[in-house]
């Protein structure tokens, strides 16, 4: 089967795998499909393309529909769920109905199903034994952890099924384990690579525009995706090795980020707090924060990073005026003659915890998160910040818009003051 | 448009809607796809049956096609991703193209996406103005807090597609804002009422164990959901009308809060922190924090809520000893004797904030989130904690397990401590 598949695969300009997730607690919206997303960059780490994602319930019906659908129009279709012991569990008669073929009962799964029970006195229930059942021909995939095995099966010319339990540890540990072998031996032909880089202090379109020529690239390919304060871009590249594919996009990387300067600031899964905690630990300077509007955010922030405590000291919420005055000695007069969302008292905040604390760096934060508490002169979405470092002082005003909601606002100010902090230590250097 | 639709719709069975969600990033793996699950629960509320979810990529070839395959099985598509402005994002040219149809520019979306400019002096950008193009016919859905709107159109005799940005809140705020609405005026048939309650300091597993009975009813049906530290029971009833469907919930409704007691924290979409700030601001009692190990989650949490500025004074983030002993006055000899992690230390943390903030309520945490940091006696995962009310005292000490992320040790800290205070709130009242 392997050699002739392999041939009739090679003959084919691509190879195009679909996911197909079976089980109503994912249309009822109780589960995330998460497994959909696991198999996706699998399939990308194998070279192999993959064009749709399905998710049907436990319908007899709309799932052969689906599975014929399938095999007319790609070369494998890889299941989850479906695969258990209760009524509900119906995939591989499906699977095997949809082609006409009877299920057989495996004498090799009935033993490892009775060598996993607890009890091994006691025998198989008629419900336990139905998970021995495959079509005909089918090459079983071993499932370690739980009962259900998976199969893969060939029920027609150039249509290959692999089927895994909905359980995603289960799925996981039979993909990686044997499952991921087969379709490289069999399906893999070119290598693709990806790599992000993350954005901050630019929009979407703003980006877009100064690459026009980079997304309408065959090889690499560049997409721009967009989130509350961050833009990034996904260079992937197809070559005949990994070292080709990744030759491909460094050429790209490189011009990205000369357009952009130091707008980009991490690839792959970096974070902004994780490039500021790095940056600190690398100059063995400490840092405290002062946040009114942000409540602590940026402090939650910089502590999710691993080792952070070696330089993140703490801070302050001073979210009343009056602990703005008392703790960190912010006067009073400040406040009344400019407001609390104001320079002078944002510098008075910074100062007052640099002093507090005894750090090398210290950054605060006061503005209108809303919904209420705006005005003409200064609505909701105004954020003063300030950043005093070992030579740094500096202050600024951002107006995220008085359209946003109170969460976007406290999350584009903890954006915004990390991405301001990353610059201003990188300048220090 | 409206009126005919409602009475195509009544003359069928059933009315089946699919999802669609847009976008190379998915079929990468890059991100889940969460939006198909928030939009299967939202459906489930409505009572509208959702029998397939479909990923494609930003393809036009692949995208005309899923969109007619629904077109000849379903009466509702909804559709997310791909409306942005960069030239991957074709969703609504290639929904006008599948059908036909040709584009027209919105003055009104011209008009809207020039107000939302930062910069109201210059002028929008081609690639932005692409935002404003609609198939001729479509109803427009107001796009809040992002630029890029949607559309409900009926291309074609009971067949009508909603589309909606990918960013999920943007998404959500246009379903709760208007999509619902319109899609319950034109297809709901029997209602369906649903309540979600909330509950802290409870397993699912020993919720399920209380309940059996409930979890086997029809109507309403009853279902449990845990996340971290957190565990959801949502009743859902069918009825002629709203009133009959709620009468139908509020029976289970009693009996699942006699059977937790002060475990059930809120319905619906209430939060911790928001019961917490409620229950202050009826009582006009003011909280601070000194948080080490959350790093300001706590302060973070509390102060999304609106309004909670009239009682959240502020707090310490204690991350530093050194802070601990300065800012909050934890004597040296506490932190050398017990550990930062201790009872002794937590105490005088809330006592230290409590006194320097003139507060009526004062929560203190520490414990050791890990990767590292844990030892035989003090592993990681564990937290103390200390409450200083009005008449409350209170210190104790959670183990979270060292098998868990620093994210979630983090995470459920900040929950234990909100519910804590909670429920010390409530018992002074």
């Amino acid at each position: 089967m392997k050699t002739s598949k392999k041939i009739n695969i090679n003959n084919k300009n691509q190879c195009e795998a679909e996911i197909l997730c079976i089980g109503s607690e994912i249309l009822l919206g109780n589960i995330v499909n998460t497994n959909s997303q696991w198999i996706a960059e699998q399939l990308a780490i194998l070279g192999i393309s993959h064009f749709r994602q399905t998710v049907v319930g436990d319908n007899p019906e709309r799932l052969k529909e689906t599975i014929l659908e399938s095999s007319n129009r790609s070369q494998i279709l890889i299941t989850t769920g479906g695969l258990g012991p209760t009524p509900d569990d119906i995939t591989t008669k499906v699977i095997a109905d949809t082609f006409n073929t009877p299920l057989e009962q495996r004498n090799d799964i009935l033993i490892d199903l009775k060598n996993k029970m607890k009890n091994k006195t006691s025998s198989l229930s008629e419900s336990q034994k139905k998970q021995s059942l495959v079509p005909i021909g089918a090459k079983i995939i071993q499932n370690y952890s739980g009962t259900a095995p998976g199969i893969i099966w060939s029920p027609k010319e150039n249509f290959t099924i692999l089927t895994f339990p909905g359980v995603p540890n289960e799925l996981k540990e039979m993909w990686l384990k044997e499952a991921s072998k087969w379709l490289v031996n069999n399906f893999s032909k070119k290598i693709i690579s990806s790599k992000v880089l993350h954005f901050a202090g630019l929009s979407e379109s703003l980006l877009a525009d100064k690459i026009p020529h980079l997304l309408k690239a065959k090889n690499p390919t560049v997409a721009t995706y967009a989130s509350t304060g961050e833009v990034k871009v996904r260079i992937t590249a197809k070559g005949d090795n990994l070292e080709e594919a990744n030759n491909f996009i460094e050429p790209i990387e490189k011009e990205l980020i000369q357009l952009t300067g130091l707008k980009c600031f991490g690839v792959d899964n970096t974070t902004l707090e994780e490039v500021v905690i790095k940056l600190l630990l690398h100059r063995k300077e400490t840092i405290a924060v002062a946040e009114s509007c942000t409540g602590g955010g940026i402090g939650s922030k910089l502590t999710k990073i691993p080792g952070s405590s070696k330089i993140f000291h703490g801070g302050v919420i001073a979210y009343n005026n009056s602990i703005k005055e008392r703790i960190l000695s912010v006067p009073e007069e400040i406040i009344n003659t400019h407001g609390a969302v104001s320079k002078p008292v944002v510098e008075s905040m910074a100062i007052g915890v640099h002093n507090k604390f005894k750090v090398n760096w210290a950054i605060s934060v006061s503005g209108i998160a809303g919904p209420t508490g705006g005005s003409k002169l200064k609505p909701v979405g105004l954020v003063n910040f300030c950043i005093k470092g070992p030579k740094t002082f500096i202050t600024w005003e951002e107006k995220f818009g008085s359209n946003k909601t109170r969460e976007d606002i406290q999350k584009l100010s903890v954006l915004n003051a990390l991405d301001r902090l990353r610059l201003s230590i990188l300048m220090e250097s």
